[in-house]
C-alpha cells in the first residue's frame, strides 16, 4: 500500500527517535515536580507510575530503578542550572563582567526563574548530606564542579588583572555560596524584603575589596607612609 | 503504717512535678533524634509511640496533637540553640569580644557539639520553608529572633566604638548568617577539609573592615588627599 509507513526510513527513524526522547523528556518533567513537592527521597516508581497514570512497568522502560530516576532527576535539575547560571557567564567577556553575569544568574536562579529547580538544589544539598550512595555523590560532583566554575571566572578577572593577584578564587568562591544561601535563607523562609538588597550589597562588597584598585590604593597609602 | 507516702506532703508534690518532667524530657529528646533522622513532617504521635514501646493514647497525656509534639520539638532544639550560641556570648564583655563569642559558638553549633540538633535546624529551614502552619510560624520567630540577637550584639560593638559608626549591623548579621551556611554545605555536604579554614577567614575579613581602625585607616588617607 502507497501510504504504508516504510519503517526502514531513516526520516521515520529519527522522528521516532525524537518522539521518544520528548516523551521521556515528559517523564522526567513530573518527576521533578513531584520530587519538589515531597523530596527525592520520596520519589519511587510507584509514586511517579500512578501521579502518570501508567503502570510501572511501563516506567521500566525509562528508568531500570528508583535510584536511576533520580539521579535522572539530579542530572536534569544541573543541567537547567548550567543553562540559566552558567551559559550566559560563559557568553561575557573574561573578567568582572563574567563574574558579574555568574552572580545575577546565581540569585536569578534561587530566586526562581525556574522555581523548582532553584529551590530544589538547596532542599537536596540538605535531603542527601547523610544519605551516602550514588544520588549524594553525583550532587556532591555537580556542587564541587559549581564552586570550581565560580573560582575559574575569578581567575579570569585575576588574570585580566582586574581583581588583586592576591586574591583567593576559594574564598571568594566560597563567600559567592555563602551569599547564596543566606539569600535563599531570607527570601524563602523569611520572606525578608530587604533579602536581594542584602545579598547584592554584600556581593558589591566582595567586587570592591578585589578590585585591583582597592590594591593600588594601599599600595599608594604605604608609599606615602613610607615618603 | 508509718512508712505510707503522704501525698498531700509538698516535698512529694514537688519530687513527683520533678519526675514528671524528666519523663517528659526523655519523650522530647528521643521525638528530637526521630525528626533528625526521618525530618519533622514524618514525625506523628504513631511513630514516636512505637518507638518509644508506648501506647498512642499514653502519648496525649504529653502531646494532644501531631503538631503539638512537632512544636515542642522545634522548641527544645532552639532551646539549645540558646544554651550554645547565645548564652555564652552575653557572658563576655560587650563589643568585639562578644561578637567573637557568638560566631565561635555558631560555628560549634553547626559543625555539632550537639550534632543533632546543630544540623536540624538548617534541614528545617529547607523543609518548612513552603508549609505554612504553626511550625513554620515558628521557626520563622526563632530565627528572626536569632538574626535579630546578631544585630543586637554588632550594635554594642559600635557602641562601643570598637566597631565604625557606619557598620550596618543588618548586613553584618546577613554576612554571618551566609558564612555559617556556606560552612555547613561545605563541612556536611562536600566534606571539604577547607572547610573551616574559610569560614574563619570570611569572618576576620568581616571584623577587620567593621573595625573603627579601618575607618581611620580611610580617614587620615582622605586628610592627607586633602592637604
Amino acid at each position: 500500500m502507497i501510504f504504508e509507513i516504510d519503517t526502514t526510513d531513516r526520516s521515520y527513524y529519527y522522528s521516532s527517535v525524537k518522539r521518544d526522547l520528548r516523551a521521556h523528556q515528559k517523564i522526567v518533567d513530573r518527576a521533578l515536580s513531584i520530587a519538589h513537592e515531597i523530596g527525592l527521597e520520596g520519589l519511587t516508581l510507584g509514586v511517579l507510575a500512578s501521579a502518570l497514570n501508567r503502570s510501572k512497568s511501563g516506567l521500566f522502560a525509562h528508568f531500570r530503578s528508583k535510584e536511576e530516576l533520580q539521579l535522572e532527576v539530579l542530572r536534569e535539575v544541573t543541567s537547567r542550572f548550567t543553562k540559566i547560571v552558567i551559559v550566559p557567564a560563559l557568553a561575557q567577556p573574561r573578567g568582572e563582567p563574567r563574574v558579574r553575569t555568574l552572580f545575577d544568574g546565581y540569585l536569578e536562579w534561587i530566586r526562581g526563574r525556574d522555581r523548582k529547580s532553584g529551590c530544589m538544589l538547596m532542599a537536596l544539598a540538605e535531603e542527601f548530606d547523610d544519605r551516602p550512595g550514588p544520588v549524594r555523590d553525583l550532587l556532591v560532583e555537580k556542587m564541587a564542579h559549581w564552586q570550581e566554575t565560580i573560582v575559574r571566572v575569578v581567575q579570569t578577572a585575576i588574570e585580566e588583572k582586574q581583581f588583586r593577584e592576591n586574591v583567593d578564587p576559594q574564598q571568594f568562591a566560597y563567600e559567592v555560596m555563602g551569599i547564596g544561601m543566606a539569600f535563599h535563607h531570607s527570601n524563602k523562609l523569611l520572606k525578608d524584603p530587604q533579602a536581594k538588597h542584602l545579598a547584592r550589597a554584600s556581593f558589591e562588597q566582595l567586587i570592591a575589596r578585589s578590585r585591583s584598585s582597592h590594591r593600588d590604593a594601599i599600595r599608594r597609602k604605604s608609599s606615602r607612609k613610607a615618603a
